[in-house]
């Protein structure tokens, strides 16, 4: 057989595949660089659990066409154990308890397989490749309808005991405060959270003066562009809103840094991309942040990196088996 | 030469030692087991760091008496950066800026040094050889005048980007609460530090029915008895300042079990001695406690370990040496 030399046989790759509540998609991962070439996704199904895995298997196969990647990783939107069991994952139709998913494609692929949170994979993205390089230490948090975290301690993503770590979101900042959709008061996404903002507004907007953001909103789910619309609009409602959330990040910042010894904070998500630095400067004004003592922590945008799921379960998926 | 075998050479041991404000106190530690051998001690000096140094230096030299150390560990009370520099420590007469004591020593000891700050030392020994052996990830909390906290990630202890991390006693616990000595509010020593307590009975001490305990106290400092004292007596000032404490440590371990999935905490330090399993009832029957989803706190008391400062040094001196 003869040898064959140069460019033709690609660099080892990691597939990520980032799964969503409304499509899976994959990308072929350098696991030193972070690069990443390929795209293919698919809609996410709503047949239930096996058919989702026959998809991510499709998609790894689909994309994997040099049959030349070491190893899988696998992005999920709900808890994942330290061995690679995922969910419940309320946003995939059926996924209703945890599903040893690593072994499964592991079985199915015949390679190594590293499950992880979502939100994980977005805060190992940022770190690597995003506003986080450079930093050992580092705690990134994305405002969605709800609120999630990922630390980094070390240069390693902390996934926690059991998997769990980073619910940021249900850290209470204000004892007896807002109700939260987990049973629990006062939790961070009750005041930095969309559907926590949305909840509140409608409690607040009682027709008359602070019936602005409802009129706009109507019985649709509340949007960033809303808040900023209000915002534009001079809406007193709505800078109490942006006000109360930054003040409740801003303690959670805080009390993380002094509890951590964390000196960057990278803060992403739509509403933080829709009203940008100056809500950065609000967090950053707010009493509570900045922690103890020498803890000045540096606050952040989120690049955005494109595809920053799949990119980060695949380094996710390096670092676990280096 | 003849070779000698048998028993007569010492296994290596790293030597501890406890920097604290009333003493300097130095053991030979077996760093295998934990295992402590010979006590050396000596009343701090008050004529300044250099001092100090020396006597750590004289402590050392006198419990090494085979010379067959391989290492040096030395517990501060105050903050230190990861390569041994340490300070301000209040405690310690004129030891008012940082010094760099890991240098310092190992100029003179031509040996190894790793110093570390005290309550950390505290909680490796906890970890290692007292009520955290078995996990490995974990929260101590020591309550005495002030509240310090160390915290055991992956089997490590958490040092932070600059040494600092582990100031749970300046976690904001209640928005605009009580003023803290360190110029914030609402810090969990405020509400569960003796220190904390004292300013809050005296506050609330406006002779009548509240004069009980200031009536125990007089001008000197609140001590933990005291407390007790007022249990015993029914004394309704006592039993709102420890339930407050409780529920400000419950917050805080909530929310940390809930950042960090961490599944155990140990308290240890004056106050919870005093009260013991009570004390630790009300924390858990606190609305705060035990944090989101599956995070189940286990909270125990400290074991009270013999010279834990001595030996945790010792212990973390093996960890950063490994």
């Amino acid at each position: 057989m003869t040898e064959v030399t140069g460019t033709a046989e690609p660099a080892p790759s990691i597939i990520g595949v980032d799964v969503g509540g409304s499509k899976i998609l994959a990308r072929r991962v350098d696991p030193e660089t972070g690069w990443a070439e390929g795209r293919v996704k698919a809609p996410t199904s709503t047949d239930g659990p096996e058919s989702v895995i026959d998809q991510i298997e499709a998609v790894v196969t689909s994309i994997d066409d040099w049959r030349s990647s070491i190893a899988i990783g696998v992005g999920m939107p709900g808890p994942v154990t330290p061995g690679g069991v995922a969910g419940p994952c309320p946003n995939i139709e059926g996924w209703d308890e945890p599903i040893d998913l690593a072994a499964g494609l592991r079985s199915r692929l015949d390679k190594p397989v590293v499950v992880s949170n979502d939100v994980n994979c977005g805060a190992a993205a940022e770190h690597r490749l995003g506003a986080g390089q450079g930093y050992s230490n580092m705690l990134a948090i994305f405002v969605g309808t709800g609120v999630g975290g990922g630390l980094v301690i070390d240069n390693r993503l902390l996934g926690g005991e059991r998997g769990i770590a980073g619910e940021i979101g249900h850290v209470t900042v204000e004892p007896g405060g807002r109700p939260c959709g987990c049973g629990g008061r006062g939790h961070l996404e009750t005041y930095a959270g969309r559907a926590g903002i949305d909840a509140e507004m409608r409690r607040r907007s009682d027709g008359g003066a602070n019936g602005f953001l409802l009129s706009l909103v109507g019985d649709s789910p509340l949007k960033s562009r809303h808040l900023a619309a209000g915002v534009d609009a001079g809406d007193p409602l709505s800078f109490a809103l942006i006000e109360e959330a930054a003040h409740a990040l801003a303690r959670v910042i805080g009390n993380t840094a002094t509890l951590l010894d964390i000196p960057l904070v990278v803060l992403g998500g739509g509403i933080v991309d829709r009203l940008g630095e100056p809500f950065l400067d609000q967090i950053r004004q707010s009493p509570d942040f900045g922690g103890y003592g020498p803890t000045v922590t540096d606050l952040v945008l989120a690049r955005r990196l494109d595809d920053a799921g799949a990119v980060g379960a695949a380094l996710l998926a390096a670092d676990q088996l280096a």
